[in-house]
C-alpha cells in the first residue's frame, strides 16, 4: 500500500484517510482493490444482510455523525444476532451530499471503526459516491453459522414460548420526542427518562452477545425493526402459526412505562413504532431454562411474553381484549 | 411462503410482487427472512463487491428503468469478472423517491431479473427504503474463486504485457452526447454511431465470459470504471510498477474513432472518462497465446496495449509524446 500521493483522486484520498484505518481484515486489501476476499469458516454458511439509513428518514441531519455510522452497522449486526450468526465483516456504501465535510466524515468513521472493533466486524470494502440527495449509508454485513443452521422466521411451532430481548418501544417514543419536545411534559417524563428514550433511537444495542444461545435454542427468530406487532406477525405468517402475546408482560423501560401511564394510547407506538433492534424469538418450553441461563451469562435481559398456537396472526391481548393497531408495521410505502 | 394478504405492509407487498420472483436461490428464503444464507463452494473464497447508481449521477432520470437495474448489476458483475470470480448472487438496496411508480418498478425488476438469469447471479435479499432524494440502487455481489486466488491489482510484474477487453471510451463519449446532442454533428457521427455510444453508457457489457481465463492467466487485473488512465495508474501504484501504453493500440469503436478524427482533444475523454466496465489486466508474455485463445473461445475481444516496467505511474504515449490529462481519473469528490 503506497501513501496518499498527488496522483490519487480526491475520492481515493478520502477513502485512504478515513476508511483504510478501519480495513484491518486481510481480505480488505487495504481498500485498494475492486473487491474483498473472505474465506468462509469451515463447515459454515455465510449469512448475508443489508440495511441502510438515509438522512431525514432513519436519522436526523443534525444527529452526531459517530452515531449515524454506529446505527447503520448495528442495524445489520442485529440481523446477524437474530439469525444466530457470528459477524465476519461488512461492506459500506456511502452517498454524501454537497461539499465534503471532513469533520463529519472523521467522526462518522471514528464511530463506525469503534463499533467494528467492539463487535468484531471489520470493514471489508465499499463504495463512495457524491449524491444530489441526502446522505445515505448502506451496509452489507456478513456472518457465519454452521451449515444449514441459520435461525429462520419460518420454523416456529405451536406450543413454543415467545420471548423478546431488552425493552420494547423506547426508540419509537424517542423519535416522537425528537419531533415534538412538548411530549416530554405531556408524558410527565423526567429529564433522564427523556434522554433514555432519545438515546435508544439514536443508538440501538444489538444483541450479538446472545447469538450463540439463539443459534442453540431458538426455534425461530427475527430482529425487531418495524415494530414488535408487525414483525411477530411476519414471523407467524412465515411459520404458518399464530401467537398470543400478553401485553402486560412486554418488557418496558421505566421511561416507556411512565409515558404509557400518562397516555395509554402510547401502547400503539410502543408495539408498532419499530427501530427496537431487539430479538423476538420462539423456543420449545423445555429449552426455556437453558436459554434464560445463557442470556443471564451474556448479560442480555430476555422476557417471556406469550406463546405460539395453531392458526394465523399475532394477537396482542391487553386487559382481556385483543388490541387493534392503526398500522401494525412500519412501512416505507 | 404465504400469498400476499391484507396483513402485509405496502412495502412487503411491493417486495413480494416485484422482487420475490427474482429470488430463486434457496438461500434467499423467498425474501421472507431477515437475511440470506449462502453455502460457499468448497475450497473457495467469497469475492465481495458493492457498487451503486444514483439518479442524476450515474444515470439520467428518464433512462429506461430496465436498463438502470441491469447497469447496477453489471457494474458489480464487472468487478467479479476482473477478479476471476464466478457470480454466486447479489443483494439489492433500493431507495425510491415519492409515490411509487409501479410501472417503473415492474420494468426495473424485469431488467434486473433477466440479467440475474443471464449471468447466473440470483437475487439473495435486499432492503427497500423511501428517500426524499433521487432514486438510488446499491448492489452487493458475491462471487467465488479458489482459495487465495482472487486476481489482485497489486501483483503486476515488470515485463508483463498490458491488455484490455472490448473498446475504450465509448460510454464517456455517450454521456457527453446525452448531455449535448449537438456534439454528434460536431464529431461527424452517423446515427448508428451516436446510438452505439449512448447504448454503451446505458448498458455496460461485463466480461464475465472471460473470468476463468483471467483467473488462470492474469498477473493483475481490475475493471475500468473511472477511466483507463486513472485505473491503470491505480493498478501500477498498488503493484509498485509503471506501465507504458501505446495510445495508437488502445482499442476504439468506429464511433469513437470518428469522434477522435473530428476532434483530437476527445482522446482525453476516451482515456479518462470512465464507465467502460472493461477489464485491464497484465500477464506474463508466455501466457499471451493461451489467453488470446481463451478470449477468442469466450467471444471477448482483447487487445495488447502496452507493457509493465519498473518505476511508477502509467504513461500513455501518443505520436512519441506522453499525454498529460487534466483529470486522470473520475472522482466523486
Amino acid at each position: 500500500m503506497s501513501a496518499p500521493d498527488d496522483a490519487m483522486s480526491a475520492e481515493d484520498r478520502l477513502i485512504a484517510r478515513y476508511f483504510r484505518p478501519l480495513a484491518k481484515h486481510p481480505g480488505a486489501f487495504g481498500l485498494a482493490d475492486d473487491a474483498a476476499a473472505l474465506t468462509p469458516p469451515e463447515g459454515c454458511d455465510l449469512v448475508l444482510t443489508t440495511d441502510g439509513v438515509i438522512s431525514g428518514v432513519h436519522f436526523f441531519a443534525d444527529d452526531p455523525p459517530d452515531c449515524i455510522g454506529r446505527k447503520a452497522l448495528r442495524m445489520n449486526l442485529s440481523d446477524l444476532a437474530a439469525k444466530g450468526a457470528r459477524p465476519l465483516g461488512f461492506l459500506l456504501a456511502l452517498a454524501l451530499p454537497g461539499a465534503t465535510d471532513e469533520a463529519w466524515l472523521a467522526a462518522f468513521a471514528k464511530g463506525l471503526g469503534e463499533d467494528a472493533e467492539r463487535y468484531g466486524c471489520p470493514l471489508l470494502g465499499g463504495d463512495t459516491d457524491r449524491t444530489p440527495g441526502p446522505a445515505a449509508v448502506s451496509i452489507t454485513a456478513f456472518g457465519a453459522v454452521p451449515h444449514g443452521k441459520m435461525v429462520r422466521r419460518s420454523t416456529a411451532k405451536s406450543g413454543d414460548c415467545v420471548l423478546t430481548t431488552g425493552t420494547i418501544g423506547d426508540a419509537a417514543l424517542g423519535v416522537l420526542l425528537r419531533r415534538d419536545a412538548s411530549r416530554a411534559a405531556a408524558w410527565r417524563l423526567s429529564d433522564p427518562m427523556t434522554a433514555h428514550l432519545k438515546r435508544r433511537y439514536l443508538l440501538p444495542q444489538p444483541r450479538n452477545a446472545l447469538a450463540d444461545a439463539v443459534l442453540r435454542d431458538a426455534a425461530a427468530a427475527m430482529d425487531i425493526s418495524d415494530g414488535l406487532a408487525g414483525d411477530l406477525a411476519k414471523l407467524c405468517r412465515a411459520s404458518g402459526v399464530a401467537a398470543e402475546i400478553d401485553v402486560a408482560r412486554v418488557p418496558l423501560s421505566d421511561a416507556a412505562r411512565a409515558a404509557l401511564a400518562a397516555d395509554p394510547a402510547v401502547i400503539d407506538t410502543v408495539l408498532t413504532g419499530g427501530d427496537d433492534y431487539e430479538i423476538v424469538l420462539t423456543l420449545a418450553r423445555e429449552k426455556l431454562a437453558s436459554f434464560h441461563a445463557a442470556a443471564q451469562a451474556a448479560g442480555v435481559a430476555v422476557t417471556e411474553i406469550g406463546h405460539v398456537t395453531a392458526g394465523a396472526g399475532a394477537r396482542f391481548v391487553h386487559l382481556g381484549k385483543t388490541l387493534k393497531f392503526a398500522r401494525p408495521s412500519y412501512s416505507h410505502f
